[in-house]
């Protein structure tokens, strides 16, 4: 009985996180993220009665490939921003290749040493899932999380590569790439169609050597997205350098922030893209939900584990196996 | 009635696939690719009748950034297989965002002229779907398709990023990786862990002028490959220098395949990994049919559109539309 999953005490989490307390906060997202329909069914609840106070915080998405200098910007932004604007930063990350290759994003807090030592800080790393929708699902949740906990701006990383960005994109207010300087893979990205989703581009590591190149690549940019259909948001994506290393263009960053919140609120399209986002949410929730209510059926699972096990002793073919499927599943669930 | 879905004549499409009729053999795939359950039936019926005919292949896994010339070389070394060796080759591809990005992969025959024009070659986009279960799934068995029409070569494209390398992985026989010299990434890929899966490095476009600091890369690969803990397949990742521009290197990045191929027969390990592969696709198949059970029960799906329509007109959070549809699956599928 000792493996037996714990009720969690619902009071007294939804008491400690309002009241910032973050070691409860991560038990909270780690309880989010158990395959356990017990855990998710507590989880659901605490959501629930934490949801009221979330939703006030920014949520931004940064993206960029790796080398990009992610960490480096999401410490010295975080720094500032908690610095500068008393603000409390919550760093979540969506890399579903995390579990493979050992957390390569977050897995190490010293890549962002100042920031993890200050207590108006919150660092996670990527839940390590092997599909992309446990991820998203995760980290929207956490989202909700740390809102509820009182931080004000949310960072999220992610990796540049096609479904982690676009998922990242579904769950924040603003986007932003970083692209080194130099990179020079400009044609391929528009290639990939990323620009259409980002607000801001970041000539990073834009140090004091390598400043004129910079400026004339963000210059480049800003021509190519001028160049753009206008957005639903109406806002045109920005182009501009930074330097993490100097800590240069990291207050001018912000403000690029600012604004744009401010003109998309005034619009209404940041109230908008919201309710959008929940929907998207809903639809996932009721996918994972779907998936777990056959898996957790025991006659279903039973005969699954019999017709794997003849799949397993090449009794039975992978094309077999399916027609002996489908009709365990219309014994189990006669048409209603 | 237009628009129902019709039966397509399974005698003729066995008959024709089997001829080599390359149109048959776009159109099955096409049928696999559909999402309704008739078409997916039809497909099982063909597949299942193809299938004792399909495995006689040698399948290629080929991944490597944008840039990094995964077309030129399927180009070259499909049309030296061809031509030397008179075989019959396909061409795959695995790329999720492929939707997203109007086909990024293989969108453009163009980019593979020699080959599109021969006979003894078959080309096919990647899948436009939103997940990436789905595609993977659809190219397995678009594989065993092209393996019943004849094709003994089948090269599978898919973009160096995280979890479509995996997938492909997942299908092949043999996997290669596309590094370009003087990419410079070498550090960010072993972080990536990618490594760990490849049988054969190619340092690419190592034209003339690049020759040598080509080979001064390769080398460097191979220090590394033997600090690796021994692979199952007792066969070590090999690295070298290939210009598909000028045509050199292809000979020999075929022989590697051929050793690579004798080996793990002789050892019984390419069999051993078919049989796990097979595996893999027969849960693949499970989760797909367990989706589509409840996608397509009609009370179920009256029910979910009305909670989707309350989630959309804000009268019902996620989570209390969470709790609805766990009410109504209890009541639909009472536990038997």
């Amino acid at each position: 009985m000792e493996n037996k999953p714990q009720r969690i005490d619902l009071h007294n989490f939804i008491e400690e996180i309002s009241k910032g307390n973050s070691s409860f906060l991560s038990r909270a997202i780690t309880l989010g993220e158990s395959t356990l329909s017990l855990h998710r069914n507590q989880f659901r609840d605490l959501l629930a009665e934490l949801i009221p106070n979330s939703g006030s915080s920014i949520r931004i998405g940064i993206t960029g490939t790796p080398g990009a200098g992610k960490s480096t910007l999401i410490e010295s932004l975080g720094t500032y921003l908690i610095e500068k604007h008393q603000k409390k930063v919550a760093v979540l990350a969506v890399d579903p290749s995390s579990e493979l290759n050992h957390g390569s994003i977050l897995g190490d807090k010293t890549r962002m040493e100042l920031l993890s030592r200050s207590k108006q800080a919150f660092i996670r790393p990527s839940p390590s899932k092997s599909n992309l929708g446990g991820v998203t699902q995760n980290t929207r949740e956490a989202v909700y999380l740390c809102e509820a906990a009182g931080y004000d701006i949310i960072l999220i990383e992610t990796v540049g590569v096609g479904q982690s960005e676009t998922a990242v994109h579904s769950m924040v207010d603003f986007f932003m790439m970083l692209q080194i300087v130099g990179g020079g893979d400009d044609l391929q990205a528009i290639k990939r169609g990323i620009y259409e989703h980002i607000d801001l581009l970041v000539v990073h590591k834009a140090d004091q050597d390598k400043i004129n190149q910079a400026s004339h690549e963000a210059a480049n940019f800003k021509k190519m997205f001028a160049l753009f259909p206008p957005k639903e948001s109406q806002w045109n994506p920005v182009a501009m350098t930074c330097s993490s290393k100097e800590n240069k263009g990291i207050s001018e960053l912000w403000k690029m922030v600012v604004n744009y919140v401010e003109q998309t609120q005034n619009s209404g399209y940041f109230e908008k893209k919201r309710a959008a986002q929940n929907i998207k949410w809903h639809l996932e929730l009721q996918q994972d939900q779907l998936k777990r209510f056959l898996e957790e059926n025991p006659k279903l699972n039973q005969g699954i584990s019999l017709i794997n096990q003849e799949v397993e002793q090449e009794e039975l073919t992978p094309l077999e196996a399916s027609k002996r499927l489908e009709k365990l599943l219309l014994k189990l669930f006669p048409n209603t």
